[in-house]
């Protein structure tokens, strides 16, 4: 890390356990380069995993997601590498307006997931999620359900999920949120957003999708179909206010993922432990007394 | 986390996912109470294994056992949950004075490892470990080893794993070292550094044992057989000397586990990056500027 001062801060170290003093390595990552400029990295690498097995899962709900992932930990605990909640909504973008995307079950389902077990043994797997997936079926937690069965057909539901955020915008204008609360909570949290925002803005269309398994849930409303765009985007604060209320029921953050940046500056004081914001200014203050890196952001 | 001037930073929150601002966290944990003292904490639980499989495991040296690590990595990737090094010797002293202790092995071998493999997945772990030690021994990386049938042969392999430290007591006076380097330099971190103390103490014995897999080995040196405890004692500053530069030469750390307190302040400047230092002691004054807060531990 280089500092403002010009000093060089050498932690490259490929160690696994360390306890010699402060870790001071967590304080620059995710700063936004406002505490220093990180010019290094030592990188742990992972063996590419032997098995993978992709399934894509119409379920009656977010709850039932949620019951769903937390049977896919009991059965297959490090295995669960994706995790991927999709309301029917995102699905109809993405096939409506990304040609090679298509709805992989038949019928139509409130809510979809998307999972992926990856494990580093390669027999087993397939029987792992084929099992999980029997078990859901008979506690009613999923409607349908395919598993891929080469590459390709796991390359067509990833494209899927990865259209979902881009495809919003041939609907006219989104508020794009980033939020996250307790894995648990993720399912309470949508379903009083969803309320809270189509009571501020009638006929809107919310789009919550994201990682459940983290509990980070982008929290993309749409405009109501055939409205104004631009008049539809001076709700921008007040829709945000709304869903912001609902993650400080759950004690949530308003930035699972994307940092706080210039956007949402002025929104941090107001969401973060009083104390916890002045250790941020007195961090601030002793590695940049001047102000001088990545000015008017984070703080 | 109750700060020096009375303040309480209230960080409590069961997030996986949380950007918004500076991570401080990581500033308290394994600050040894220097900085604040931590009064309350999130856990988070996983499901129990539903599979276990415990290995005792003959190994002709440590750079065999880090090809071992390697293909159990491989063919187990995230189900390696334990894998510990052990040296003859070891095996020794807890069969000899912890009467419940018993050479699970037939013949003698050099080196020992106790590796353990946990999945959530109910099947197929028996056959990935017996596959995987079939192909080790193929490949002439372990020379014998045994697998636990039940409970009570598991608990009965830990047991002498667990003895290791207590028992050197009653061989004499053993100095004690809690070091770690990089994982795939440990094999000859240990060659090297059992060199360099039978060189500065004639007939001592080295009992370097631990963490393999997380690169962190317990560098123990017991007295030779029937020399004066006292008098090998006197040498504890030379033997730590001596391994430390070996462990610098792995640019590994002297504490990797167990911390600074008293014991190792006067040797932290010594082996820390001297801005990484300066950081520590300026977050020091920031946060406890009269220095009430475990007054002359680590700094």
């Amino acid at each position: 890390v280089v500092l403002a001062d010009g000093r060089v801060l050498n932690n490259l170290r490929k160690l696994k356990k360390d306890n010699t003093g402060y870790d001071l390595r967590h304080i620059f990552v995710g700063a936004e380069g406002t505490l220093g400029i990180i010019t290094a990295a030592v990188l742990r690498l992972f063996p590419r995993p032997r098995a993978v097995e992709t399934a894509f899962i119409g379920v009656p709900s977010p709850h039932a997601a949620l019951t769903l992932l937390n049977l896919a930990e009991e059965r297959a605990g490090g295995s669960v590498t994706s995790f991927e909640l999709i309301p029917r909504i995102a699905l109809e973008f993405a096939v409506k307006h990304a040609p090679p995307c298509r709805d992989p079950l038949a019928g139509s389902h409130p809510w979809y997931v998307l999972m992926e077990l990856s494990s580093q043994t390669r027999e087993g797997l397939r029987a792992v999620i084929e099992d999980l997936l029997m078990t859901a079926a008979e506690r009613r937690l999923i409607n349908d359900a395919t598993i891929a069965e080469s590459l390709d057909q796991t390359k067509a539901l990833w494209l899927l999920r990865h259209h979902i955020a881009d495809t919003q915008k041939y609907e006219g204008g989104s508020i794009k949120q980033d939020v996250s609360v307790p894995v648990n909570t993720v399912p309470d949290f949508i379903v009083e957003a969803m309320a809270a925002v189509e009571a501020l803005v009638p006929g809107c269309r919310p789009v919550p999708f994201g990682h459940l398994g983290d509990g980070n849930i982008h929290f993309n409303v749409t405009q109501p179909p055939g409205a104004d765009r631009a008049q539809f985007l001076t709700h921008w604060h007040e829709v945000n206010a709304a869903v912001f209320a609902v993650v400080a029921k759950y004690a949530g953050s308003i930035s699972a993922e994307h940092g706080i940046g210039v956007m949402k500056r002025d929104l941090l004081p107001g969401v973060k432990d009083p104390v916890a914001f002045d250790l941020m200014r007195s961090l601030k203050r002793m590695l940049d007394p001047q102000g001088i890196l990545n000015p008017g952001k984070v703080l």
